[in-house]
């Protein structure tokens, strides 16, 4: 059997990191990836002007913040910010995430900044 | 706030339903639709020429078959169906599966018959 036609497990896939808030891609489908993130703190203010992203907490709790609200996520709940929509996501404690957007999609969108993940490696 | 900012929750949706094998459309991620489905029972084989589809495990246990092999699911895992492999999702148990694959992508992919979903409803 190719590796390829492995089952993919996400709690042993949050298990190969501790590194917090950097994206950790495991699978592909299509132009999309599927990222492993652990969220902690407050990250920064940003909009992916291109795309919507897919939020689904594997663990934990998560608030994305509009400039309008928020949105209170928690284990088993997914949430899609759609494109162009100002959001900060924002963990009290560390949150098991994973994320579904286009391959490319920079983690910190139009805001840059230290935050910003250039590498994100496969796992 | 909108009701395109509330959070999904998966528990909630696949209570929303009892039927077997029809797909019920949950969220949209850009062209991409997330879909409940409750595989039960021998699927038929088929495949998709025209793209991937994810296959995640909710809760339960999915076999999907190929014909060199078999892939055995378990909840909290996901799986990756590349496109033009030919393959049967086999649940001996009722399995709540999330579909991930590009909107109007048919259930039964090239093989067609009586377990084509003609329409899938959004839950």
């Amino acid at each position: 059997m190719l590796p390829s036609k492995l089952p993919i497990n996400l709690t042993d896939k949050f298990g190969k990191f501790s590194e917090r808030r950097a994206p950790h891609i495991i699978a592909q489908m299509n132009d999309v990836h599927i990222k492993c993130v652990k969220a902690f703190g407050e990250f920064v203010w940003h909009k992916h002007d291109e795309t919507d992203e897919l939020f689904f907490i594997h663990k934990g709790e998560l608030t994305i913040q509009y400039r309008d609200g928020d949105v209170h996520l928690r284990t088993g709940d997914l949430h899609v910010v759609r494109r162009g929509l100002e959001h900060r996501p924002v963990a009290k404690e560390e949150c098991e995430v994973v994320l579904i957007e286009p391959a490319g999609t920079v983690n910190t969108g139009n805001a840059g900044g230290e935050m910003t993940a250039h590498v994100e490696p496969w796992i």
